[in-house]
Formats: structure tokens, C-alpha cells, sequence
């Protein structure tokens, strides 16, 4: 089925389109043609494809480029698809309101309206962030054609809570392998449980206290979770094996070989495989661009918890900030939603200094 | 590939071509359609098909019936494929040769030599022992033809040791699940980790002691394991359900309601739900039959740990024992073995049993 676009429905009424097309991550080719469709109708926009990734270009010549970006994907669906909207209209809920359609809700309608920004604008719509990153829309993109990601600041539309936040917290994914030997149930003792061990590891988790550090005058918050486990062979076996898969996120003070070697410390007794990392990024509000983006659209700044692709631009020398409708805190759980003011709120600060 | 079984072979011979025709539990065809011709060339035997279990009768109208039945499938290969013979040809290696291809090849060379024995014999050749009760070859025949199984006394050529095993502990399979609640990881605090949660269900099983109940002058000796372990929805989600499979072996003083209701208030904080469960038998050895048997064959009677098929008889009212050339200690491990010496030792005994 063919969807269609409108993008001068109202922010709202867009990020409910857009949560009613399905996107799982390595799903996004639906939504990816449909926001190519009504990109391609506006006639002040360059518009290129990559696999289920688009950017769309003003060429104006202006002395500044910014760059808009957000992701297309969304985490598995909780029961919470498609999007509702209260009775209210105050609030919109369904998967990916927050995290973070409303935010590629918010580029569409600039995308669409701003023919003449005072700024040359870069919008970057991506796939796969949600997921390991080498499938990354926006990593590949940075690997294959990282002119298309110059500019002089970033923003990322990533949920904040109408909030500017600085850096984010890199990710670690490891798998961790408790060894046993195998035996018939029926004789458990000739055999070691694998899974019986595993319960050390689980130990390790349930006791291990977070890190709260502050980086350049913003405090981050890490976590160390169990996100897989699986062993067993037969139901009548005393299993040889069990995987825990765990993400690390760790706060911008460490590098991800600093995060790599603190895990592999912490599991010093099992076999640790680094499964993939992805480094944080520190605040770096200081940053002349990043300062006026501040001042533009007000606020307090505080630090991102969730890693998100500022540390992408980052590695490109792109300063970068995390600025978007979304609130992070409810990202991924059944109850995912956001609030409709919200959404107008970060259009209308985005659009005043993209016209100022 | 259609292969054929020589019956003429010697045991360890017969045992190590069983073994080479793999048959784990589901895949049991090949190795039953062979087993169906062998025994379609012996002229003083009926035979008949159901699935993959064959039943070989014959029909002398001698006043005892007995029954010696054998499961023809195995566990998953663990590196142990296909049999080796050691070099001084004293212990044959692989899947199944202990349990219970060593236990086929006896029944096997038996029905081929025994054209009048001094009892009638049913040979029973039966799929998926050790998987769910449901597909157990004999406990479907039990159902829908239990006539073909009737007699005076039943042989099951399970491991052993050579030593005639009294009785069998019963089994139970349970699903124990954690609950949690879904979030971010990078914002972990959010949720509840029920893969974490499930550390308690295991600090259950490490902590269990096993309990070595005399019954009937025999002792047995349970066991509690996981025997699977699954939890987990994407690298970046805190999750909010983990399910421990769990396999009880229960010593025969128990039934099956009583089993499970131990089984409950030892998980008492969870869901349980038993997927599968299947009564001990004690041991029963002071039926005449029983007694009979264990006279003819000499030795001193232990206790069987293991679930067998033993039970199906004891439910039919037939009293029934465990005598194979099998070692039930190494039986699901990789160094799987049968001692040759013992294979041949087994066959004589029942022979010299059904001829005198």
C-alpha cells in the first residue's frame, strides 16, 4: 500500500501518520517512500536516497548550514500501535510518538514551509537507529558520503522534553558465556548447570551500582542491564552453556575502550565478547555554535542519558545538540506517548531561528 | 539412502550401525524404516508400524507373554557422531550407545535368533523417549493399541549397567516466569528487569538440596534444574519477562499431583505452569514376574534414577524392570560409551532366560 503524506496537517495530526506506518527497524522501506513522495513534490529541496535514508537539502547559499536529522525507526511494538490520541487532544499515544516521530514530524513541517530559511538547511531522515550500529542509516551515511552530513552545528530531534541536551552516554553491547558440563537430568550431579551458573552473573547486575558522574557541568547516569539470556539444549539435559547479553551505558567521561576494559574487569570470571560499542560524546555546549542554538531557544541546558547520534556528528567535528518534542524518559515502554503542545512548542523555536 | 541392518553382526557391530543411522528424537524414520525391514526378514515374527514404532511379536501360544522394549531415538548430537570402537575394541563411543542403542541391538539380535523361545516375546521399538510425554512412541501405543502391549512382564533394555533397576523417578517440566517492566536502557531506572528478577528463581534451584528417599528398600535420588533459560526483546530494552524451564525428578513416594504441588510452593512467588509431568513407579520388584526375572538373571537390584517407560507398564498393571548393557551415568554426555564386553554379557543373560 502506497502511503500518503500531508505535510501541512498539523504536528499532531502528522506524527499519528506517521506512527500508523509501521517501522520497525530493517522495516522502514513504507515510510521511507512515503516521505520521499512528499519531499519530492517541494521544489526548494534536493532530495537524495540512500537504502531507507534521505536527505533533503536547501541551496541557497547562506554563510551558515545546519543539519536537522532524526531517525525513522522505532523498537518492537508493545501493544501500543497505531497511534490515539486522548479525548482531550492533549496527548498522543503509540509506539515511536516520543522516539521519536514527532521530532521527524517537527523536520517535515520546516521541510515543507521554510522555502527561504535564514540558514541553509541539511534535514536527515535515517534508518536503523535503534539497533546495532553498523546498521545505522546515519553511520553508513557518515562512512559513504559524509559531505552529505557537512555543516556547522547539528541538532537532533531526539526526544528531550522541549529541553537542549548536551553529549549522550555511549552504549555497549557484550555477550557474557557461563560454562558447564553437560548431563542427563536424571543424574544432574554427574554434570554443572550452566544456567545454575549464570545466576553469578545475574548476581554481578542485580548488585552493581551506577556511576553519576559530571562532565563539563552536566551530571550523566549510567546503567549496566541484562537485555538477553538464553541456554538450554533438551528438556531432559543439564545444559554446558548460557549467554547474557548486557548493554553498558556509560557516561561521556569514558572513552569506549576505557567502557570495554571496566566490563571485561567486572566479568573477570567469564568469557566476555564485545558485541558492539558506540563511544558517548561529552557536552561540548561551549562551542560557539552550540551557544547561540542555546541562547536562540532558550532554556536550561542538562546532560542526555540516551546515546543518541551526536556522538556521530561529533566524531565528524560537527558540534551537536539533542533538541526534540519527545520525552526520553517514556521511550520504549507501552505507555509511550507525547504531548501535542509539545510538538508545536519545538516547531515554532526551530522556526524562529531558522528565520531570525 | 535406504540402509540395512545385519542381525547377524555381533553387538557392538549391530550397536554401532544403530548409532550411525542418526535418530534424534523426530528424525527417528530412517533408523525405524531400517529396523522395520530387518525384522520384516524373520518369518517367525509378526510386525507392525505405528509412526515410527514397530512392534515384533511372536505367537507360539507358550503360557508367559514378555515384553522387552527399547526407544530408538537420542538426545542432539554433542560432537559424538558417528560411533568409534576403541583401538583394544573393549568400548564403543557416540549418541545413543549407552542409551539405549546397545539395549536395540540386544533386543535386535534376540528377535532375529529366537525363533521358538521357552516364553512369547513383543519386541517393541519405540520413537521419541526423550522428548515431551506426549510423542513417547510407547506412550501413544499404550493409548491407542494397549493390547499389543499386554503380557506378564515387561524388560526395558534402558541403562543399567547390567544390573536390574528397580522401579523409575518420575519427571516434571515447569515453566517458572519473571516478570519486570519494560524501558530504555539507558534509562534502566524506569523499568524493572525481570531477566535481573529471575536471578531469584535461580538463587531457588542453586540453593536446593536434593532429597534421597528410601522406597521399597531401594534409594533414590532427585534432582532440580534449568533446564532452559529465554528472556530478552531488542539490545536496547530493559525486559519485562524471562522464563526459567525447570525439569524436577522426583523419587517414586511421590505421585504426580504431589510433585507438582512441591513444585509450586517452592516457586510460590511466581507464574508456574507445568508443561509436561509423568509418574515415577516404585519399584515393584517383589511381583512374582519381577521376582522371577531377577532370579534368572542374578545380581543385586538398585534403584533406577532416570524416568523410564517403566512406568507406562506399572499404569497398564504389568509389572515391568530395567535391564540394559548401557551406563545410565554418562548417558546425554559427550563422552558417551558402552562397554563392548557388556553388550554381549546382556544378550546371553536374556537368552539364556527366554530359552531356558
Amino acid at each position: 500500500m502506497d502511503h500518503d503524506l500531508d505535510l501541512s496537517a498539523d504536528g499532531a495530526a502528522l506524527t499519528a501518520a506517521l506512527v500508523d506506518i509501521a517501522s520497525v527497524s530493517g522495516d522502514e522501506a513504507p515510510l521511507a517512500d512515503a516521505i520521499e513522495r512528499a519531499l519530492a513534490r517541494l521544489p526548494h529541496l534536493r532530495v537524495h536516497r540512500t537504502g531507507n535514508t534521505l536527505v533533503a537539502r536547501t541551496d541557497l547559499g547562506r554563510q551558515e548550514r545546519v543539519v536537522l536529522a532524526g531517525h525513522i525507526d522505532t523498537v518492537p511494538h508493545a501493544g501500543n500501535f497505531p497511534a490515539t490520541l486522548n479525548p482531550e487532544r492533549s496527548i498522543l499515544t503509540g509506539v515511536g510518538t516520543s522516539d521519536m516521530k514527532s521530532g521527524v514530524a517537527v523536520q517535515l513541517r520546516l521541510a515543507a514551509d521554510l522555502a527561504a530559511p535564514s540558514r541553509d538547511v541539511t534535514y536527515v531522515f535515517y534508518e536503523c537507529e535503534e539497533v546495532e550500529a553498523e546498521r545505522n542509516g546515519l553511520y553508513l551515511l557518515s562512512r559513504s558520503a559524509p559531505s552529505a552530513l557537512s555543516g556547522d552545528f547539528a541538532v537532533l530531534l531526539e526526544p528531550s522534553g522541549g529541553v537542549v541536551e548536551g553529549g549522550c552516554q555511549g552504549t555497549l553491547r557484550a555477550a557474557i558465556t557461563a560454562r558447564g558440563a553437560r548431563a542427563h537430568t536424571a543424574r544432574s550431579w554427574m554434570g554443572r548447570n550452566a544456567i545454575h551458573a549464570a545466576g553469578e552473573i545475574l548476581d554481578v547486575l542485580r548488585s552493581w551500582t551506577p556511576r553519576c558522574p559530571v562532565v563539563d557541568g552536566l551530571e550523566y547516569h549510567e546503567g549496566l542491564n541484562a537485555v538477553a539470556i538464553a541456554g538450554g539444549i533438551a528438556g531432559n539435559v543439564v545444559p554446558d552453556s548460557c549467554v547474557v547479553t548486557v548493554n553498558y551505558r556509560f557516561a561521556p567521561d569514558l572513552s569506549a575502550a576505557e567502557a570495554e576494559s571496566y566490563l571485561r574487569s567486572l566479568f573477570a570470571s567469564w568469557e566476555v565478547s564485545v558485541l558492539d560499542v558506540a563511544p558517548g560524546a561529552r557536552p561540548g555546549l561551549t562551542a560557539p555554535a552550540a551557544a547561540a542554538f542555546v541562547a536562540a531557544v532558550g532554556g536550561t541546558p542538562r546532560a542526555k542519558l540516551g546515546w543518541t547520534d551526536v556522538a556521530r556528528f561529533a566524531e565528524l567535528g560537527i558540534p551537536a545538540v539533542n533538541y526534540g518534542p519527545g520525552i526520553s524518559e517514556i521511550a520504549h515502554t507501552p505507555g509511550e506517548y507525547v504531548e501535542v503542545a509539545a510538538i508545536g512548542d519545538c516547531e515554532r523555536r526551530l522556526r524562529s531561528w531558522l528565520t531570525a
